[in-house]
């Protein structure tokens, strides 16, 4: 038995798009920006103010040339279970990483299984699988 | 003084890949699709349960070869007023729609401003710009 939802929303943007998109972002939805504009070195990620139920909205700086998307995570008490089960329904592995695993789903679209990242909104609304 | 919130999230895939994405997604996600497989004719949506804050999840099927994606909708009770405010804070329009517009972010990337879909949880979470 494990648990999980769609836990975090992901905006990401190639380096030279990214920080007239992250202001944008945060201005856009009356948000603090969690960091400066300054490159991030080896960290890629800010946050900007959690949906009402506790999904997280982020900003991903990706790799130069790479296209503007949005993915999603789902996030989990059980990586390896829900990787199996998400695969069970038809969703491929792309690459496995340190705590985390990134698939397609069955056209292609990229997304995320990571462990829990919203706390209590996950205890709270998150679907169990057994 | 008007308000808006992020209000939707879109999972778009082509007519192609649309049906198996579909059905991974309502699975996925422990949720019903509103509708069949069946092709929709001239509406190319269908609902997931919504998210925690009332956030919708919905399915859009699109044209033929179109890359998958995720987009996100700003939910407005003035949809002038909230193309103009991001607008002034670097969006551009693509496409003025019937009773919506299509943008684009700083850097590329499409959204969309919409009339308010999430009733009373728009009430309550909504940003008021003055």
């Amino acid at each position: 038995m494990h648990r999980s939802r769609i836990g975090v929303f992901l905006i990401d943007h190639p380096e030279e798009s990214y920080d007239g998109a992250a202001g944008f972002w945060a201005a856009a939805t009356g948000s603090e920006r969690s960091r400066s504009a300054t490159p991030p070195g080896d960290d890629p990620y800010e946050s900007l103010a959690p949906l009402a139920g506790g999904e997280l909205l982020e900003l991903q700086r990706t790799g130069g040339g790479t296209p503007p998307r949005i993915h999603l995570d789902l996030e989990t008490d059980d990586v390896a279970a829900e990787v199996a089960r998400v695969v069970g329904l038809g969703a491929s592995v792309v690459e496995e990483r340190d705590g985390y695993t990134i698939l397609a789903d069955p056209g292609g679209m990229v997304f995320c299984v990571v462990p829990v990242q919203s706390g209590d909104h996950f205890a709270r609304h998150a679907r169990t699988w057994r």
